[in-house]
């Protein structure tokens, strides 16, 4: 398997980026690379001071049609899992240049997991011939 | 066309499920294989006590961006056409073992559509070098 | 790069348009031939009476797990970033005829930069081997 999982990773609640590094971290632990695109929500959720607090399931999505609660105590904690599938496989972490030029957020402020700060053209020639996933 | 669809289906509105429907049944008629990984809010969907409930558009949906009325009577019921995608072609529905635990869903729960319980690797390993699409 | 950039256009809202344009653009500009669908609250956004006031990011998307206030003044119009996209390489837009009939838009509704009206089998035979995404 050699094209990379491509992913713009842009939805900040906790659900989705639980599926997103879920995905990750199996992609890695199978040896593909991932190229990453952290862009306006989900690069906000990778600042250090707020990946520590949201560490179970968005408690919100429970208004995206259902009314069955979830079992909290199971989840997994993302940033957790992100770190994992770096340490399993090759994982580029990209912060948008645009995006923190939007939401007005500095580099520094991000989780060191972040690789580095990048606009559109370095992610898209990271992804090859593959195809880009949007969560 | 030999690379397969691979779907995440991740979203539990009926507007998103009619949206992702429609794309498998398309693929599933030009003879494109299909694999689709069923998680959180859609898995909540596929469980046959609440499939049968949520054949209109999602009325809440119009929430997002839009004042303009939905023609909901010409809505097509989204598990329908899940159905016939399944009848046209090569469609695998998995459900995400991880998120069957998250929700506290049982296996027998879920509508017979569903062709068996797998984690991700086993998702990954059927996409092959195809492109991933998260709904 | 032969394999165009498929994406299947969904949301409304003016933070995803936004995304889905800068990746477009992005693309464009590298030479990747792009492949639009849109569909529902996308194909809603591009009628010509409400991509004008959608230029901003979308305010509703701030309750999507932040707090954060967004700097609205230096966000990009995202009509005004397809429309480049469309000059700087080859980009088709289709609005998807299910989703023209659900809403009740007539084509005559949408702004021009719409090629034309076409279902699911137009978009994926135009998108060959390569991925979709979802946005």
């Amino acid at each position: 398997m050699s094209e990379p999982l491509n992913l713009v990773l842009f939805s900040g609640t906790a659900d989705k980026l639980h599926a997103a590094a879920t995905l990750v971290a199996g992609a890695a632990a199978m040896e593909q690379p991932v190229n990453i695109l952290l862009q306006y929500w989900a690069l906000d959720a990778f600042r250090t001071a707020r990946a520590d607090d949201m560490l179970g399931l968005a408690w919100d999505a429970i208004s995206e049609g259902t009314s069955r609660p979830v079992h909290g105590s199971k989840a997994i904690p993302w940033m957790e899992t992100f770190r994992m599938a770096k340490e399993l496989g090759e994982v580029q972490i990209l912060a948008c240049t645009g995006s923190l030029d939007v939401l007005g957020i500095d580099r520094s402020e991000l989780d060191p997991i972040v690789d580095s700060e990048a606009g559109i053209a370095v992610f898209l020639a990271a992804a090859g011939e593959g195809g880009i996933t949007f969560i």
